[in-house]
C-alpha cells in the first residue's frame, strides 16, 4: 500500500470536504484555489503520510519522490527553482490537522534561503535589506520550531541589536545588522543543536515535514488530545505554500480579517492590516495594525480586490469566514480562511441575517447556534456602555458578572460574606482547603490553571461566576494585595470579572439584565419596548431561533420546580410540565419537627399525629403547585433524601451533651434522647443507606401521607374547576418488588379519596431509574411503572461509585488535568457508563411497554451535549431546572435537526 | 385449545418426568402405576387445567366430562361406584404442585360418603364403627379444607366427645358416639357456611377440585411463592385416588417410611407405622407411632412385601426414597413416593454407596451431594454422645454450636461480653436496636420469626450461629426469664444452640471438631486414624467426591487471604493461589500513625518519610505472603478503603475538644491539629469518597511504595530461592484512564526494582471491577488490564445503591419478608442486576483480549449458587475466605457437570 498510496495533493487536487486527508487548513487552500481565489501555488502532504511516518519511525519511501514531483511542477509552474542562487523559489511550510490543536507545530516561513540564495533574493527583489530580514527570519524559526531551540535565545540577541542600533522596531534594523544577526544566530543554532544550519535547501524542507509529523506527538499535543477525546492516530496533514513577502517596503503588507463584525454579527468586513511584515509579527504585536478602511486609503485597488474574494468566500462558505492575506508590492494572496469564531450574540444575528439573504435555510440558522451561546446571553452583563476600567482578562470559566470586594483567603471570604458583604475571592489557585471561601464569594478570580483547574470545576458545579488562570495577575495573600501591570489593589477594593468573557475590571461596573432574558420572560414586544436598533436585532433573532426549534424539536420540555414560583417562572420560559417536584423541601423549616418524630416515633399514635398534622401543608403545597401548571403534567416524587437529612448533627448533639457532662450540669433531656435517636439511626453512608423507597416502606404511612395529600390536592384543584395532572414518582427503585409494593398501597389511597370525592382519579404512578440495578431490570420495572424518569445525578453516582458532594472538590480537578475525565460527569452524561445503561433501560422498557412515557429529570436535562444524546435514545421529555428551559427548547431543536451538540 | 386438551390422565399413562404438568405427586404415583407397585387406582387432573380455572374463573367445560370419564373407567375397573348407597367406592383428592409449597390445600379423604353410602359401606366392610368414623372425618376435613370453615371448632367437639364418653383416644368412641359427632359436624357446617354438607358425591368431588385450584391463589401460597421465586402462573395438578383405609381395625394401618435412613445414610430401611388409622392421624401425632421392625413382627407378610417394594424404587429412582403407604387389612397400599431428603453426612455416605453398589457414576454421585451440606459439616458439632437436655428446636437459621449465658436484653449482652463472658442473646425477636447485643454474643436465639426475620438475617451477616422461631420458647425480658415447657431458665444460666440442626438445650453440650474439617487440614489418614467406622465412612466418602470435584472442575479455587497464616490454612484446603490480599489491614496498630501522617502530610518531605518508614515492613508482609504461597498466584490489591478508616474519629475528637475547652483548658495541640485536618478531610459518604485509585492518583508516593515494596519482596524471594507469583491489583477503576495512569508509574517501579537486581520481573497489573462503570466500559480496560478480577461485594452496594454495613440491619429483614429479596443479595449473587454487569463486562473484556484472566473475589465466591453462575459465565477462578475453600471446589465440580446449586 505504502509504494501505491497518493501522499502528495496539489492545492487545485483537494476541497474543502477533504478535512481528514488534508486536514482543515490544507482543505480550505484547495478549495480557495478552486474558486479562482489569488493563492500562492503549492500542495499538501497528507494526514496518511504522518500516520505511516509515526507508525514506521520514518517517512514512507514513495513520500520523497512525490514531494520532489509535485516540488518540480510547482518550480515549473511559477518559473523559480527552490533556494536556487538566482532569484529563488521560497516556500512556507506549516502543519494543518482535522481538528486544530495547541501545541503542534505551526509554521517556518523562507524555507529555501542559505548563504547563497539570500543575494539571489536580494537581486530579484532589488531589495537587499529585505532578503537579509527573510533569513534572520527563517533562522529564527527553524531554529525554535524544527531545532527545538529555546526561542528567548533569539528573541534576546534581536533586542540587543536594536539596542546597539539605538532604533526600537525592527525595520529600523539596517542590512549591516541583519547579517551580524545571521551569523549570531547561526552561531546559536550551532551551539544549541551541534550542528551548522543546513544549507541545502531540500534537506531544510524535509527537516521542517519531519518536524511537523513530530509534533503530532509531543507531550503537549499528546494531552490535549487525550482531554478533548481526539484519537491519537488521525495525523497531521502538512502545507507548503510558495512564499509570498508581505516585508517588501510599504506596498507589501499582511493582515487578518472577518467577512463580517465577529463581534456584533453586524455585516461589513473588519480586520487588521500590518504594513512591511510577515505573518508572525502581526501576532506578535510589535508594531500597531491598521484598520482595512485605512488599507482602503493606502492601496484602494488590493483594497477592492480584498473585499470582493470575502464576498466570494462568504457566499460559497454560506457564513462568517475568517481569513489570512499578504500583499505583495500590491497584489493580493489569500494564505488562509476559515469559517470563523464569533461571539454569542454574534452567532444568533449572524444566523438569521444569512436567512433574510436568502443563503441558508431556518433548519441550518438554528444548527448555526447552541445552547451554550443563548446561555451566555440570558446571564447578566455588565453594562458596555459605562466607563470600565479593564485590569486584565483570563479565561472565561464560569459564566455570569460578578461585583465585590477583592479577598485573598477563605477565612476572610466567610468572615466578610457573614457579615452581608458582597467577596470576590482571588488566588493565585484553589485547592480543596479554599472550599467553603468559593462558597461565600460571589466570584472567583485566579492567577493560575485553566478550564479544568479546581477552581474552574468547583465553581461551574456551583453555578458560581469565575473567571481563572488571568496570568499577568500576582496576587500576594501574606501582604493582603494583588497587582497587574502597574495597578495594586488592595484587600476590600471593589472588583469587577466577567466570567462570559474572562475581563477583570476595577471597581464596580453596572450590571445590567440581559435583554434575552428580558424577550424569554416578558414576551417579544416587551423586549422590543425602547431597545436600540442592536438589541431589537438580537431579540428578532432570539425569537425566530427559539420558535423553529419548538416547531421542530420531538423532546418535550419540562423543568425541575418545588414551588409554585419557581414553576410559574419556567412556564413562562416555556416548559411544557413539571418533571420533577421534589417534597424533601417541604419538610423543612417548622415543619422539621414533624417528621423527625414521624420517623423517630415510639409509639404508632405518635406517628399517626404527626402523619395527620403534616397532611394539610402538604396538600396546600401540592395545589399550590398544580395551579402554576394546571393543565399541565406535574411530576411529583414520593420522599427520596437520606435519612440524616431530617436528623439533627451527631456532632453537634455529642459535643453539647458531653459539655454539658463536663461543665458537671445535666445535658437537656431532648439532647439525650435525641442523641440515643441519632445513635440508632446513624449511617455511615447516607446516600446508600434507608431513604427513598426503603425509608417509605420501612416507616409506616409515610408515602402514605404524601400520596393521600397529592389526591387530595387534585380533588381540590378538580372542585376549584381546574385540570389538574398530577403523576406519582417513586424514587430509589432498585427491584419491581419495591414498585409493586408502594403500588399496592397508593392504588388503593387513589381509589379511596376518589370514590369519597366522586371523582375518577387519573393519576399514573411511575419511578426514576437511578441505580444500575433499576436500569438493567427495566424490562421488570416496566411491567409496574406507568412512567419512568431517569435520575441521571443519583445514578452517575452509583454507576462511578463516588458521590458528587465528596468527590467533586477532592479530586476532580485532577482528573480534569490528567484527562480521566473531558468533563465532569455531573455535567455532561457520561454516555459510555452511565449513558449506556440509560440506554440499555430505555431500549428495554420499551420493549416491555411500548408506549411506555419516558423522560429525565437529572440536572443533564439541561446540558445540551446531554440533550442530543436523550434525543438519540429515544426519550419523550427532558425536566431541567427553570432557567435552563430555553436552552433545552434551542437544543432540542438542534437534536432533532441532527445538528452536532457542541462542547 | 380448551376444547381438545387433555385435562385428565389416568395413573397409568403419566410417569415421573411429568411434574410440569401432572405435579410431583400426580407424577410419582404414576411412575410407580408404571412400575407395577400397588397403588390404588386414579387419575391426575392436570396443572393447565389449573391454569384455565384461574384465568377464566371457571373449569374449562372439557374437564367436567374428562373427570367423568376418568371416573366411569375407575369405576369400571374397580367395580365400585363414587358414593354408591352400596359398597361405594370413596376417593382421596390431594392437591400436587410441581414445586412443595405450604399454605395449599393438601388433602380430603373419603370423598364419596353421604347419608346413604355411610350405612353402605358400613354394611360393605362388616364394620359400623369404621364408616362412621370414616364419615365423621370427612366432614371434619372437608369442612376445614373446603368450605374454610375453621378447624378448631371440630377439633373442640371431637375433644368434648372423647371427655363425654370418657376415652382419651378417638379410637375408643363408639358408634353412637361416632353418630353423634356427624350430626354435631353437619350442623357447625350448615352454621358456619350456610349451607347443607352436600350429599352429592360428584358435588363433593367437583368442590374439592375446585377448593384446590382456589387454594394456589391463597396469600399464604403467593406470599411463599415471591419470596421462592416461583412463577404465579404454574398452577397446581390434582389427584384423585381410590380410597384404601388404614383405619380398618388392627390389621390396618398407615405409615411412612424412608428406603434407607436419613440421618446417617446408613442401608436398611427406616420408618413409622400406625395401626388402625388414616394419613393424617400420623402427621397429628395423636398415638405413639410403631418401627418398621414392630410391623414385621405383627404383619410380616405386609412388610415383606413393603420391603420389596421399597427396593424396587430404591433401584428405580437410584436415590434414597421416602413413601407414605396403607395397609388396608393385611394388603399394601402404596400413597405417594418421592426422592427423600437427608441430612448432610446422610448425604456424602449415601451418595458414594450408591456409587459402590454400582447404581450411580462418580459424576451422578457428585451431583446428589452439596456446598450447603459440606459447610455443615465443617461446623463444630455439639458431642452427639455427650448428655444432653433438649428443650425445644427451632429453625437452623444460622449454622454453628454456641454455647453461653442466656441475656435477655443487648446492654446486658454488651456488658457481660465486655468482661469476658459467652453470652447467647436471646430475645422475642429482634430489631435493629439489638445490634450491639448480637455483636456481643456467641448466639442468639429467637421465640419468633422465620429464616428471613431480622435476627436471622443478621445474624447469617455476621456469620453468627442463630436459631430463630423457637415457638415453644417464652421470653420474658422484664423478668429475666425465659420458660420452655415446664423448664425455667433465669438470666445468667448456660444454654447451648445448634445453628445447623435448630435444636436448643440447656446447659453447656460439648463442642466437638468436625471431622470433615480434621480430613481437610490434615488428609485422609489423620482422619481415619481412630475413627469409628461411621466417622471414617463419612470421611473416605468427603474424600472420594472433593477428589472427583477437582478433576471435575474448570474454575481454579483460590482464597482471600491478608496474612502467611491464612494462607497457608486456605493452602492446605485446596486453594490454588490468592485471589486477594487487602492490604489496608497492614497499616492499622502501630503503623496507623504513619499512614495517617501520609494522608495528611503538609510537607512532602513529612510525607516521604512516613513512606520510607513504611516500605520496609509492606516488603515484609509481602515476603511472608509470597512464601507461604511459593508458585502459586498472589493477587495483591493497592490500597482501596475509604480515607476515613485511616483517620481519628470526628465526634470524638470534636467531644474532646470540646470538653477541654468547657473546663476552661487548652485542647491538646495534635487534637486541634487532627480536629482541623479530619473537618477538612470529612466525607459524609466515605464509601463514595476519596478511595481505592482516586487516593492513590491524589497521595503522591503512596501506591509507588506498595508496588515497590512488592517488586522487593519479589526480588528477595527469587534470590531466596523461591518462586514468588506476584499480581497487582488496582482497586475501584471507573475509567480505563485511571489504570493507564496508574500503570504508567508502576511499570517504572518494576523495571527499575528489577533492573537493580538483574531480574526480568513478570508481576501482571491488573484491576477490580467493582464499579458499574468498568464492568459497562470493560472492553476499554481490557486494553489496560493484564487481568480482572469482579469485586462483587462493591459491586452489589453501587449496583443497588445500598451500602452493607447501612442497610443489612436496617431493612433486609423488612425486604425479605415482603419477598423484594429472597436471599440477602451478599450471600448470593444477585444474577439479573449485579450477575448482568458480570456477563456484559466477561463478554466484552474477553472480546477484546480473549486470553485474559478472569476470576472474582467478592465474598459470593464462596457461595454456591454464585459459583455456578461465575461457572456459567466463563470466568477462570473464583476466590473465597479460606474456610469456604472446600465448599469452592465441590461446588465448581458440580458446576462443571451442570448439576443444579441448591439454595
Amino acid at each position: 500500500m505504502a509504494t501505491t498510496a497518493k501522499y502528495v495533493y496539489e492545492f487545485s487536487e483537494g476541497s474543502k470536504d477533504d478535512k481528514d486527508l488534508l486536514g482543515g487548513k490544507g482543505a480550505n487552500l484547495a478549495e480557495m484555489t478552486k474558486l479562482g481565489l489569488p493563492v500562492p501555488p503549492g500542495f499538501t502532504i497528507t494526514t496518511e503520510a504522518c500516520r505511516n511516518y509515526l507508525a514506521d519511525g520514518q517517512e514512507p519511501a514513495a513520500l520523497r519522490v512525490q514531494v520532489t514531483m509535485a516540488l518540480r511542477s510547482l518550480e515549473d509552474s511559477i518559473g523559480r527553482r527552490l533556494g536556487d542562487r538566482h532569484d529563488p523559489l521560497l516556500v512556507s511550510v506549516r502543519s494543518g490537522a482535522k481538528f486544530s490543536m495547541p501545541g503542534m507545530m505551526e509554521t517556518v516561513l523562507n524555507i529555501g534561503l542559505n548563504d547563497a540564495s539570500v543575494k539571489g533574493l536580494a537581486e530579484a527583489s532589488g531589495d537587499e535589506r529585505f532578503a537579509w530580514d527573510s533569513y534572520r527570519r527563517l533562522l529564527q524559526m527553524y531554529g525554535k520550531t524544527v531545532l527545538d531551540i529555546d526561542g528567548e535565545l533569539f528573541a534576546a540577541e534581536l533586542d540587543r541589536a536594536k539596542a546597539d542600533a539605538g532604533v526600537t522596531v525592527d525595520t529600523g534594523l539596517d542590512v549591516a545588522h541583519l547579517k551580524a544577526l545571521v551569523e549570531t544566530f547561526k552561531g546559536i543554532v550551532r551551539e544549541q543543536s551541534g550542528d551548522e544550519f543546513p544549507q541545502h535547501p531540500r534537506e531544510q524542507l524535509d527537516q521542517a515535514i519531519r518536524a511537523v509529523f513530530d509534533s503530532w506527538n509531543t507531550e503537549r499535543a499528546r494531552l490535549y488530545r487525550r482531554r478533548e477525546r481526539i484519537p491519537n492516530d488521525l495525523g497531521t496533514a502538512v502545507n507548503i505554500c510558495t512564499m509570498v513577502f508581505g516585508n517588501l517596503g510599504d506596498t507589501s503588507g499582511t493582515g487578518v480579517a472577518f467577512t463580517r463584525d465577529p463581534a456584533t454579527g453586524q455585516p461589513g468586513a473588519y480586520g487588521d492590516y500590518l504594513q512591511n511584515a510577515q505573518g508572525e509579527d502581526v501576532v506578535a504585536g510589535i508594531r500597531n495594525t491598521l484598520s482595512l478602511s485605512e488599507l482602503e486609503r493606502i492601496d484602494e485597488s488590493s483594497y477592492r480586490e480584498l473585499i470582493r474574494v470575502m464576498r466570494r468566500l462568504e457566499t460559497h462558505y454560506r457564513d462568517l469566514c475568517d481569513i489570512e492575506f499578504t500583499i505583495e508590492r500590491g497584489k493580493l494572496w489569500m494564505l488562509q480562511t476559515r469559517v470563523g469564531k464569533r461571539t454569542a450574540a454574534a452567532a444568533f444575528r449572524i444566523a438569521t441575517h444569512l436567512v433574510d439573504e436568502q443563503l441558508i435555510t431556518l433548519d441550518e440558522a438554528l444548527a448555526r447556534v447552541n445552547g451554550k451561546q443563548l446561555a451566555q446571553l440570558m446571564f447578566p452583563q455588565f453594562d458596555q456602555s459605562a466607563e470600565q476600567n479593564l485590569l486584565t482578562t483570563g479565561m472565561a470559566a464560569s459564566p455570569g458578572a460578578a461585583v465585590g470586594k477583592a479577598v485573598f483567603d477563605s477565612a476572610t471570604a466567610e468572615q466578610w460574606a457573614a457579615r452581608g458583604e458582597d467577596v470576590v475571592l482571588v488566588r493565585k489557585e484553589t485547592n480543596p482547603d479554599d472550599l467553603a471561601g468559593m462558597i461565600a464569594a460571589v466570584g472567583i478570580l485566579t492567577a493560575r490553571g485553566g478550564k479544568t483547574s479546581h477552581a474552574a470545576v468547583v465553581a461551574r458545579g456551583m453555578g458560581k461566576t469565575c473567571v481563572c488562570g488571568a496570568e499577568e495577575l500576582d496576587v500576594d495573600a501574606a501582604a493582603r494585595i494583588m497587582r497587574v501591570g502597574g495597578t495594586e489593589l488592595a484587600e476590600g477594593e471593589l472588583i469587577s470579572i466577567d466570567g462570559s468573557t474572562g475581563q477583570v475590571f476595577a471597581g464596580s461596573v453596572p450590571v445590567v439584565p440581559s435583554p434575552a432574558v428580558t424577550y424569554l420572560e416578558q414576551g417579544l414586544a416587551a423586549a422590543l419596548e425602547g431597545a436600540d436598533e442592536d438589541t431589537a436585532d438580537l431579540v428578532r433573532s432570539l425569537d425566530r431561533l427559539l420558535v423553529h426549534a419548538d416547531v421542530t424539536r420531538r423532546l418535550a420540555i419540562r423543568t425541575n420546580a418545588d414551588t409554585a414560583q419557581d414553576a410559574l417562572r419556567a412556564r413562562h420560559l416555556g416548559a411544557q410540565g413539571i418533571g420533577l417536584t421534589r417534597t424533601e423541601h417541604m419538610f423543612l423549616g417548622e415543619r422539621r419537627v414533624l417528621i423527625e418524630r414521624v420517623i423517630l416515633a415510639d409509639k404508632p399514635a405518635d406517628r399517626e399525629a404527626a402523619l395527620d398534622a403534616l397532611l394539610p401543608m402538604q396538600r396546600q403545597d401540592f395545589v399550590e403547585i398544580l395551579e402554576a401548571m394546571d393543565d399541565l403534567p406535574v411530576t411529583i416524587r414520593l420522599l427520596d433524601p437520606p435519612l440524616h437529612e431530617f436528623l439533627p448533627d451527631r456532632t453537634e448533639l455529642s459535643v453539647r451533651v458531653a459539655v454539658a457532662r463536663a461543665k458537671g450540669e445535666e445535658p437537656a433531656a431532648e439532647d439525650v434522647r435525641l442523641l440515643a435517636a441519632v445513635e440508632r439511626l446513624h449511617e455511615s453512608n447516607p446516600m446508600l443507606g434507608l431513604r427513598g423507597v426503603r425509608l417509605g416502606l420501612t416507616v409506616p404511612g409515610l408515602f402514605a401521607l404524601q400520596v393521600r395529600a397529592i389526591a387530595e390536592a387534585v380533588v381540590a384543584r378538580i372542585q376549584a374547576g381546574g385540570t389538574p395532572k398530577a403523576e406519582i414518582m417513586v424514587p430509589l427503585v432498585g427491584s419491581v418488588m419495591e414498585l409493586y409494593l408502594v403500588r399496592d398501597e397508593a392504588d388503593a389511597i387513589l381509589a379511596e379519596v376518589g370514590a369519597a370525592a366522586g371523582l375518577e382519579l387519573d393519576i399514573p404512578i411511575g419511578t426514576m431509574v437511578e441505580l444500575p440495578r433499576a436500569a438493567l431490570t427495566s424490562h421488570r420495572i416496566a411491567e409496574a411503572a406507568q412512567f419512568i424518569s431517569f435520575g441521571t445525578n443519583d445514578l452517575t453516582q452509583t454507576t462511578w461509585g463516588f458521590s458528587r458532594d465528596d468527590v467533586e472538590a477532592a479530586f476532580f480537578a485532577a482528573y480534569l488535568e490528567k484527562g480521566v475525565f473531558t468533563i465532569s460527569p455531573f455535567e455532561t452524561l457520561d454516555a459510555d457508563g452511565v449513558g449506556r445503561l440509560v440506554r440499555i433501560a430505555t431500549d428495554e422498557a420499551k420493549a416491555t411497554a411500548p408506549g411506555i412515557k419516558l423522560g429525565i429529570c437529572g440536572e443533564h436535562g439541561g446540558d445540551p451535549e446531554s440533550i442530543h444524546f436523550f434525543h438519540d435514545v429515544g426519550l419523550d421529555y427532558v425536566s431541567c431546572s427553570p432557567f435552563r428551559v430555553p436552552v433545552a427548547r434551542l437544543e432540542a431543536g438542534r437534536a432533532a435537526l441532527g445538528a452536532p451538540a457542541e462542547r
